[in-house]
């Protein structure tokens, strides 16, 4: 990339990896990033553990079918809590705002936000106000951190796939990644497809309730979609995955648009979702547990973990045949949140 | 404002504050964020108070004299934690990046960022990183939040000044407002202006130890500067303060700085100073504290805390003279942090 940042370094993919651990990892330099985990678990002084997580959110259009850049991040930070099986608690909450921004739009932004963390049960406790001049950013972009109280005895992680367990994913995909894109680029259909952009911590409470022990790792499919995270997980784990495509719940309308777009929906983010990988004895009390929730009411066993030298994610197609399932593989999708 | 928001809205002054309690203290509502004070405290699950915090640094230029971005996001999160009279433990890191920015300065940037949290004792746990398209950003963005324990017994918090207390500043103030003003426009002095830009949690620790229960707030004059800070606190308390001008330690490099580029140094941002609020009876300990470490050598006390329904902050100047010192006067200074 000729010494330079592109866009590529922000796509959820193998170059956004490579950035991490060349760059942060090695310059942060400590076991807790070393986890490698969508949050970082650390003991708390008086006992207990707690997980902290960050994302920024860039979208674009800041308003989009199914939700705004508020409760997107309110979201995304949430279930990048939730993934390690903590109940969040408190919200941060960073504003930059580029000069001449409406303010009925902050304000619009603000009150979703706050909403949305409502709804998930949990509080924005601090935030901060920067303004950049007109041209120097674009809108407003946030960024939120989160803090969750991590139950003991458990122990998820994207480390803990083995050969034989099964892989459990929550529902439909694509949905928010087609959701963004449709509307920037005016598409209309005649279903409109809406983001799935929820808080999925009241189904991972469910989730673990059911499951238990036998519940190993869970992980939410944003950028990159399901491909990036199968292949973050197999890679961290030292597996490979088999996954089944007529397994993998896809909307007709979302199928549609990736085809007139462009995209493989198993490139696309989802805000909504999870996968989940389960030792085989929980797996039916997991999906049961899932599919009695609204956000899991569509959730399915998709395939399940190999042992693979390279770490490969292959996928049955339609008639028998098969193929690997890249993380680089479809367009780059910039600023989708 | 014309119903959009301006540059004033992130210079630290009374805009800023109308726009946190307009439109993000009633969207987020919560009692936590009403604390008004630069962090968060909360009770934790297994017992004892945690803060959290957040700032967003749009620094513009990214590499300045005494600094850069990544060490400036460290101090100052470090530094909102450490306020509270609460050790900090851990911080977050969302980089938003624009397209084309060099590898090297990423690096450069990290690794100093690395640095200065290990430092400040403090570990970098979890992280993200956006890219936006060129011209969508201005380089680079950084957003922080942070977390720390708080001590058993402390109560420090902004609304706790009371009249007869004594107000004390750790050293000269405008040092880092001026380095980047000076960097901006290239202005050359005899001797170097550097960012004060530092990591006050040792000092803190001091002066805690020092001053115990007499000790009754503490905040960094970052924007807005001194001027800023001290309003905020006589809104915040209901009092006014009265201070001295002579007493308050001025670089003389600052001091000319500040004459060719038409600023007051009272409205300068600090990266790397702290105003403190102590009872009588603590001053002279906290002091001697505070003069005893390096961070706090030129400490002074610089006037006193008195009733007024007005909340005016108060300054004597050189003869005997005196002035209202209001939050909003000087120049607003766009990307300092
Ligand atoms: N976008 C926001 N949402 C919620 N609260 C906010 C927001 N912006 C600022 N605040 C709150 O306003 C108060 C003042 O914030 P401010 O950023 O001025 O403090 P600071 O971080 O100490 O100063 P600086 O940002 O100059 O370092 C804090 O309580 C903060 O939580
Ligand atoms: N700038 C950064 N500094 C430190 N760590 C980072 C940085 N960017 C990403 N990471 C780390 O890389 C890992 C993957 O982060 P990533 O952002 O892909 O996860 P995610 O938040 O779950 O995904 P998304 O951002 O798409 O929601 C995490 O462990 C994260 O802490
Ligand atoms: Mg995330
Ligand atoms: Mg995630
Ligand atoms: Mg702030
Ligand atoms: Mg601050
Ligand atoms: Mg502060
Ligand atoms: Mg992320």
């Amino acid at each position: 990339a000729n010494g330079r940042v592109d866009l590529g370094h922000g796509s959820g993919g193998r170059a956004m990896a490579d950035l991490v651990s060349g760059i942060f990892r090695e310059a942060f330099a400590n076991p807790f990033l070393d986890q490698g985990n969508d949050q970082a678990a650390f003991p708390t002084p008086r006992g207990g553990r707690m997980v902290m997580t960050t994302d920024g959110y860039v979208v674009s259009p800041l308003f989009f079918p199914g939700g705004d850049i508020g409760s997107l991040a309110v979201h995304g930070t949430v279930n990048d809590i939730a993934m390690s099986g903590a109940r969040p608690l408190h919200l941060s909450a960073s504003y930059i705002v580029e000069e001449g921004f409406p303010l009925a739009d902050l304000k619009r932004i603000a009150d979703s936000m706050g909403r949305a963390a409502r709804a998930a049960g949990v509080t924005i406790v601090t935030g901060d106000t920067k303004v950049v001049e007109r041209g120097k950013a674009d809108g407003l972009f946030i960024s939120t951190a989160g803090i969750g109280e991590l139950p003991d005895g458990l122990d998820l992680s994207g480390d803990r796939a083995e050969p034989g367990d099964v892989v459990v994913l929550s529902g439909s995909i694509g949905d928010h990644g087609v959701a963004i894109m449709s509307s920037r680029e005016n598409l209309e259909f005649e279903t409109a497809i809406l983001s799935d952009s929820a808080a999925l911590n009241g189904l991972v409470e469910a989730m673990v309730a059911a499951a238990g022990p036998h519940l190993k790792l869970m992980r939410d499919p944003t950028r990159g979609g399901l491909a990036a995270t199968l292949n973050e997980l197999a890679h961290q784990s030292g597996v490979g995955f088999r996954i089944e495509e007529a397994a993998i719940p896809v909307k007709p309308e979302v199928a549609a648009a990736c085809e007139l777009l462009g995209l493989d929906p198993l490139n696309v983010a989802n805000e909504g979702k999870l996968v989940a990988v389960v030792s085989p004895a929980g797996a039916d009390a997991l999906l049961a547990a899932m599919r009695a929730h609204p956000l899991g009411a569509e959730a399915a066993a998709i395939g399940t973990v190999v042992a693979d030298d390279q770490q490969f994610v292959q996928m049955t197609t339609g008639f028998g045949g098969g193929r690997i399932v890249d993380w680089l593989s479809g367009e780059q999708l910039p600023r989708i949140c």
